[in-house]
């Protein structure tokens, strides 16, 4: 069974996807028909009769400088890698340059970018790798680690210190080679270049998945999994990705650290763990080893509403005390619930049979005490029948201590459909005059409301023309996530000063009611400061050090995760 | 409920431990009235007619030298503790000096001990933890961190550098609190120097557990747990201790570092897994907030016989494939499978009607084609009846793809009883002339057998005269545990030396096939050679800066881990 609805066999060259938006030329929003509909309704929502216009500017409007590598120092990265795999061609250097983040792509519609890399370079090979970093070693050049590119916090942004001749970014998708699967310890190595779609392809042939599907599942590598450490839609089934990760391999210009593949021991402070979130700034992780799992057989997808967020919580929270399998649950709040029952309606006639329809919903929800202000959980469980069955009966006789409903599984397959599909609706919204960002945390279940409520407040108070959404999409035994979905109409004079506010009050927002400044998406540039608070003086000290001795000249993705 | 099986409200006083041996005065081994039945079917075993003598000496024939804490340092320390809690005397520095391991008890009764700790402090807060280590930072006193002092690889063993003025043995089960129980988050945070025993009692009289039953439980701390890296008989279900702990507080000479209550995110490399495993290197672990679950309704522990050790593996492997839910799996091997048949005969008289029933035992077992050298599993599963039941059933229709046996409960029942009582015959072999080592690792599926076989070959290679038994007790997706167990007349001219041929035969296979040099014991000092080669030079360079960091001074736990 490959998944039907994963795109395979996209074409990642840089030039056939976007460089100012999500995705490749070609992919597009499933409703990509109704986005007048869909910018009504947000007016309507907005009591705004105009948006702005944001058309967005052409490539060749960028300005960039020559590349500050030498042609001495690009002969001997050509030397190694050959001209095809070498470039400082302006769309390379501008597409290389930022990541798919809100700002990113704001900054690149408004034309302003602040630093663009000197070129890109696309190793096949280790012993490359290895070279291409000991010319930047010797040649102070800093080195941008770059798979997808798809980060949302400034994890791939070309940045540099002063110390720095120049930017270097190293593009691994050419290194996307199966290297081994192990059908006795299950378990399957490759190249971290590799895209998602192409990994499964590769896993779902033989029988097998990985099974973690970020929603940039198809722009997104395993390197890129790895060093932000993701986390995938069916995390309840499979885990976040440091739970899937074997071994790996880091090359840094000290010499190469290789963990061994071996189960869980008691050898000392867990080095896969030291370098999986490491965002690229101790070397370059070139190949991993992930558990995998044989396909499921099935897999059941299904909505439950119920009347409240603290209602939803609370069930989360017992299924998981209950011990009761499931691959998601992912509740949305109010806010969100309705946005979505609302797209749900775009382009359906209101039918008389269709309104008596609804007619019939709303009363038998009330009889259960769901009104109009409800929130929906889309729930899935991936498995043997037999075990699905066993799953949905538990989930359903728990439902009741928490006021669920169970709505059937159209609502689970309309999600299936589109559930790599969101991002798409950024690119028309940006056209159009509209900001959406996206940002996540994680929280145990004591304060796990009251952040969700204090962060909807935060935003509202210095963008109060906003809606702020929020669903919970990855949950475990002490807490869960939260991701805030927050559209608003861009201020064209000072987009970025906007975005800035609204980011500084989420955040703070987050760290006075005792979240994670992120979840899933990592730290990059943009959630340093919150970071460096949270972690204190003491442990980044520690960290700095242990930089210090894997990249002691300061290379590496300069600028992220715990420098200054 | 209560288990039934934990001996609770143990007088953890030094006194009233054994110094030279495991456990409290008092509790014994529960077959301790067939101890000379035992002896026999292992001299019989060897073909021996006498096994040395081997009594140990009394605890006055050691000879120790006046401490090394000078007056005034002593006066400063009592000040921060009071007279109570620092602690000068034989005794106290003795029993303080090594831990539990065979190599520890040889040294101690053969009167061989290389180095004796200066003195003991007690704190009670983390205030005190802190004006303690100031002190011994800036007179350049060696700190060695004690829980239980159980550790069986050196962890705790009194060593310094020369450039260390004395030794401070800080022992922390004074630190026994119970901080908090967050129901709403399912954690509870504790001061580490609370003993098994007493933190499960807590917990269990508010309805939850930790789950984390080593088989040292009766006798080691939550920090020395963590520490170590440990992991308990119920893994299965609960998880290893580094799944188990959410957040922990770190004390070290440059400032404390905190890990926000958090549950997984991604925000770098995680601190948590820098501090599982430190082995008190980088300070002192005083908190640590853990994962809590509600008590299991029930329990069924039961015994499955397979006709191959490669049997039995493949089943433990199938049933993590198939998801089947279960707390505990472990496959004895045919050696060890053999004595605990023979160790279940003491004392029975083979009656007519016991005659009968071991017959008819041995016919069904060869209609199922399981002879003489069989493999026994115990097997648990903790949780809901319904749960329960559930799991029996799915492993009961997976057995038979594995030539698998259900054998029914008593053997589970027997387990139970015994399950932390093991360690007790060591007391009464050592004094016979017999010694017992036991080591363990962790190895992927691939490998698992040939390891298995290699390492029983290397042991015979170097002690022919010897049985070394193995199980697996701890087991994953990708691979197990192997915990080896060796026994074999002690040479009483070369005790020591015939040790470490053992430790070097057994550890140089583990690492020749791909196994980890442990999997819950840890490294401390006896292990570091072998897990050096596993690590690498980078990855030490790497976390020799971290301690350099937390440590500048090398105060903490030198010898251990990763210093040389």
């Amino acid at each position: 069974m490959l998944y039907k609805e994963v795109q395979f066999d996209i074409n990642y060259s840089r030039k056939n996807l976007r460089w100012d938006g999500w995705g490749a030329h070609g992919q597009d929003f499933y409703l990509k028909d109704h986005i007048s509909e869909i910018i009504q309704l947000i007016k309507k929502e907005w009591s705004l009769t105009i948006l702005p216009e944001t058309p967005g500017i052409q490539i060749e409007d960028i300005k960039i400088k020559n590349s500050r590598l030498t042609s001495d120092i690009q002969k001997n990265l050509i030397k190694i890698v050959g001209e095809d795999n070498f470039k400082i061609d302006s769309y390379e250097r501008i597409f290389h340059s930022l990541g798919k983040s809100y700002y990113d792509v704001l900054r690149l519609r408004f034309n302003m970018v602040p630093e663009i890399t000197d070129g890109i370079i696309y190793p096949k090979t280790d012993e490359e790798i290895s070279e291409i970093i000991s010319i930047c070693k010797s040649k102070n050049i800093a080195v941008i680690p770059f798979g997808g590119g798809s980060s949302v916090v400034g994890g791939v942004e070309a940045f540099k210190y002063k110390t720095h001749k120049a930017i270097l970014t190293l593009d691994m998708i050419n290194m996307n080679k199966l290297i081994e699967i192990d059908s006795l310890s299950n378990t399957a190595t490759f190249q971290t270049g590799i895209y998602g779609p192409d990994l499964e392809k590769i896993l779902n042939e033989k029988g097998y998945t990985l099974g973690h599907f970020p929603q940039s599942f198809e722009y997104s590598t395993l390197g890129g999994w790895i060093a932000a450490k993701g986390s995938g839609q069916q995390s309840g089934k499979y885990g976040k990705i440091e739970r899937l990760t074997v071994s790996m391999k880091l090359i840094t210009t000290e010499g190469n650290i290789i963990t061994a593949k071996l189960p869980p021991n008691s050898m000392g402070p867990d080095l896969n763990s030291i370098f999986t979130g490491s965002e690229g700034i101790f070397g370059i992780i070139s190949e991993a080893t992930m558990k995998i799992q044989k396909l499921p057989d099935s897999r059941k997808y299904f909505a439950i509403l119920f009347p409240s967020f603290a209602d939803g919580v609370g069930f989360i929270k017992d299924i998981h005390a209950r011990g009761i399998k499931f691959s998601m649950a992912r509740l949305s709040d109010e806010e969100e619930t309705t946005l979505f029952s609302q797209l749900n309606d775009l382009g359906k006639i209101d039918s008389l049979s269709r309104k008596f329809k609804k007619y019939l919903t709303k009363k038998v929800l009330s009889w259960n005490h769901i009104g109009e202000r409800r929130c929906a959980m889309i729930a899935g469980i991936d498995g043997k029948i037999s075990d699905i069955e066993n799953s949905l009966d538990n989930i359903k006789s728990t439902l009741g201590l928490h006021n669920g409903f169970y709505a059937g599984t159209s609502p689970g397959k309309n999600w299936l459909k589109s559930r790599f599909n969101m991002p798409f609706l950024r690119n028309h919204f940006m056209e159009r005059g509209i900001g959406v960002d996206t940002l996540e945390t994680s929280i145990t279940y004591d304060r796990i409301l009251q952040l969700h409520d204090a962060v909807t407040i935060a935003i509202r108070k210095v963008q109060p023309v906003s809606n702020t959404l929020c669903h919970i999409s990855h949950s475990y035994p002490e807490g869960a996530s939260l991701y805030f979905t927050i559209i608003f109409p861009i201020d064209i004079k000072n987009p970025l000063e906007q975005w800035q506010q609204i980011k500084k009050a989420a955040s703070d927002s987050i760290l006075v009611n005792g979240g994670s400044i992120s979840h899933h998406h990592g730290i990059g540039m943009d959630h340093k400061e919150w970071y460096h608070r949270i972690i204190g003086e003491e442990a980044k000290k520690g960290l700095l050090q242990l930089k210090r001795s894997w990249d002691p000249k300061g290379i590496f993705n300069p600028g992220k995760l715990i420098s200054e």
